[in-house]
């Protein structure tokens, strides 16, 4: 039984028939509170769910610390499309990767996964800025590299 | 003064320097629980002043009471760009208008200004179903009306 | 018609039949994210609702300006009991008031009320801490004041 | 490794450091929307942990199926106290656990553990009421079995 909680690699998503190229989901399970008055899943959760998700990825890909440390990555602009309701108690996995990058942004790609079938999508386009905020900052080349060959993104600019 | 959580109508959106052709919009303030660990507002936290606004326009436009009776509005996507933080306190205007519609789907625009300045943006593409999500359910033609005479709505399709 | 979103004073909650000793209210709506599955208003909003209160509260009256700047309040307890259910777009009255202080600590209650009906109430233990949280900290002469002379607090140890 | 969001029993709860009688419990772990601007788990987000618990509890314990189809279980009551802050990515184990009944109604505490540290504590008092809400429900016979006997609860009135 795949672990809840817990970053899943390429591997373990084809196990659970999430096509290429996803390459780093986190298993997880709707939760009342995420329902709303008519009684599926609130549009509004599945952002966090995206966000749950870019935390723990660029934690992972070493992109930020999330601690004000060394960058600040601000969110630009969203967007999520919905396929098909969810209900209480549901599992799914919801998957992220960046599809490309530049010098100090670069955009995600996240789904959700629901028995293989994709109730959700969405992107994400981040800047990198220093920790106070007034000046654009690069990327990691660590970040940039795991970018590529993890994700297959595409460098742009 | 302008009342908070009172629909505007767009004379009193121009009193604020918010351009046509907004013409409705809500007062409202940003509240602690709407901050992150960052300081500032959440990115999620724009997406339900949005649902907000949506909801009170469905209703005020008789496309919906959200009580199941007769149509069920389902979102099919929506999206958010972030053009300033915003902080614990501020006052700001969360506008709405429909720009486009078919038979059975309409496409929103939002807006959030701060003293007369536009901090986030947004767009939501809805569907109108039977009670039961059975099978598409024609906009109501008065407020097809409204989407034309109001917000300058074009009829697609 | 009494304003949303700012402070209503005690001759304003008597004229809205909310009975003293309250002397310190917020007129509200309830908002659609704020139900839950079951249609009605969820039992942890109006948690946030007694927040964003104190919140209110803390600044006007001066015990913390919540920025860290000189000093923390820490909430040490909070509990709620729930009189009747709430729905969407419900207009209601939270209120706030100091039953009770000592050197570094002080003990709040809070009410709900729709049209003058109690629908929840409330309470909370603060300790007043210095910004990095490591000693207690003196509760401000003008606050203490306050309580007493607004609030009608009881001063105890 | 124990797994997330499965319901732990009295042995696995014993090999995680916490004490009897706890019986039931939920591995978790601190999302950043959990997050205040304090940076610290905010105080309501325990509750919302409380609650998810308590539906699980309710399914499991046949109580009720949160599906308006046989009962409907209203919370009367609920408070918390914090004994220590929490931070982003922690790993928690929340508690459940009845501690008394009577025919129509039910208390239960709360507990959070954090590497066998309690941080926070909790209790809600429940009541079993007909579907439509009109008239109290007795609680199943297994369900209060269950009490007794996992829980140690005690019967009253």
């Amino acid at each position: 039984m795949t672990d809840y909680l817990t970053p899943l690699d390429a591997a373990t998503l084809r196990a659970h028939a999430i096509p290429a190229p996803w390459a780093y989901g986190i298993r997880d399970r709707v939760r009342f509170y995420e329902l709303d008055a008519l009684g599926h899943v609130n549009n509004n959760a599945y952002l966090k769910w995206f966000e749950n998700l870019r935390v723990s990825y660029l934690v992972d890909h070493k992109v930020s610390a999330l601690t004000h440390s060394e960058t600040q990555i601000v969110l630009m602009s969203q967007a999520a499309r919905y396929h098909a309701p969810m209900f209480l108690g549901e599992d799914y996995i919801v998957t992220g990767r960046t599809t490309s990058f530049r010098a100090n942004s670069f955009r995600m790609e996240y789904g959700v996964f629901r028995a293989g079938q994709l109730t959700a999508s969405g992107e994400a386009v981040m800047v990198s800025l220093t920790p106070d905020g007034s000046a654009k900052h690069p990327l990691p080349k660590t970040a940039k590299t795991l970018f590529i060959e993890r994700d297959g993104a595409t460098r742009e600019g």
